[in-house]
């Protein structure tokens, strides 16, 4: 449980607060049990729901199973995220797509245009990939955790050697590295602080 | 209710997956009643605990309150966001601050010194508080939905002149307005499509 309990009731049950922020935690160790294909399509279709601008939903997730695979990733990393990468069950990239436009049309047939009206240049695709997609990576630790799983979220690697590594063909970029599994044993650091409301919000 | 029900069962209750996700829509139009500072800290309350790399919490709320500020606001935004946003109960700036580093140690007491290693260039700061803030934008959405209120975020607006009005000195840039309130008559579009899981999730 939280150190405090909430200010204000909220529409959103006390036992869905713990689960999805109060009592959620980055993980940094975990059980051998598996994380299965099922439970990240439960994940994301939940998520998939959350907005994005124009729905373009540039969030593409590769999940990192094979031991070849996760060699390759593991040599990009920081070396402070290697050892507890290694020991996850299920290694995920998230991953913003530069070529989201092409879907456009399906994703927002109010403006069939957008495609070309917004996002002709690639320069405009990858900041709007890079902001949206790491919208989305946010629904998706909650989802993570609604899922019953822990999250472990990385900023910590090589983004232009995972790129390489996984994109060679230039057209993606890893916006982050989520480890995802049961938490195992002494799994969390103790609660950092955080901001003081009148820190964050303030009126005009 | 959404169209399907979940595939396979979440550890969040049915309830909150609606709430949060599968009935929630942005809104478009919204009711008079205010929203209040209280509702406001009971948002941030909940969602503050949702994690930031280094947990720099780069992510600052201006809610746009006074009639002065509102017109201001307007005049920045893309036309077609303009009516709903006048005939929204409040809006909010979603906010980069470049200068999160000075609270980073106090954020992130197990290393003191990431301050000056990781955030001594402004570059730096300013693309790891466009990705972290980003990631906060999409906790505080979904904190919005928690308190039962409707979000409207948007990315139409001249981004430049939005910062040069309220943030002068430079130190902060806008990453996203929202409006926040209940939902109004004919307050949603009808759900666009999402890609499939196989578009968007594969394994190497």
């Amino acid at each position: 449980m939280s150190d405090q309990p909430p200010s204000t009731p909220l529409a959103l049950d006390p036992g869905a607060q713990e689960l999805l922020f109060r009592s959620a935690h980055t993980a940094n160790t975990f059980t051998g049990e598996p994380v299965t294909d099922e439970q990240i399509r439960a994940v994301y279709d939940l998520v998939k729901y959350a907005p994005t601008a124009f729905n373009q939903s540039p969030l593409r997730v590769v999940l990192v199973r094979s031991a070849e695979a996760r060699q390759r990733l593991l040599t990009h990393l920081s070396e402070g995220n290697r050892a507890k990468t290694a020991g996850a069950p299920l290694t995920a990239l998230l991953v913003a797509d530069h070529d989201f436009h092409h879907e456009l049309p399906r994703l927002f047939p109010k403006m069939p245009q957008a495609k070309d009206v917004f996002f002709s240049e690639r320069a405009d695709r990858e900041r709007s990939a890079a902001f949206n997609g790491a919208l989305q990576i946010g629904y998706f630790i909650v989802g993570i955790r609604a899922a019953g799983l822990a999250a472990g979220p990385m900023s910590g690697f090589d983004a232009e050697g995972l790129n390489k590594e996984f994109f060679p063909e230039g057209d993606r970029r890893v916006l982050a590295v989520v480890n995802i599994g049961k938490p195992g044993p002494d799994a969390y650091r103790p609660r950092a602080p955080r901001l003081e409301y009148d820190e964050v919000v303030s009126s005009v």
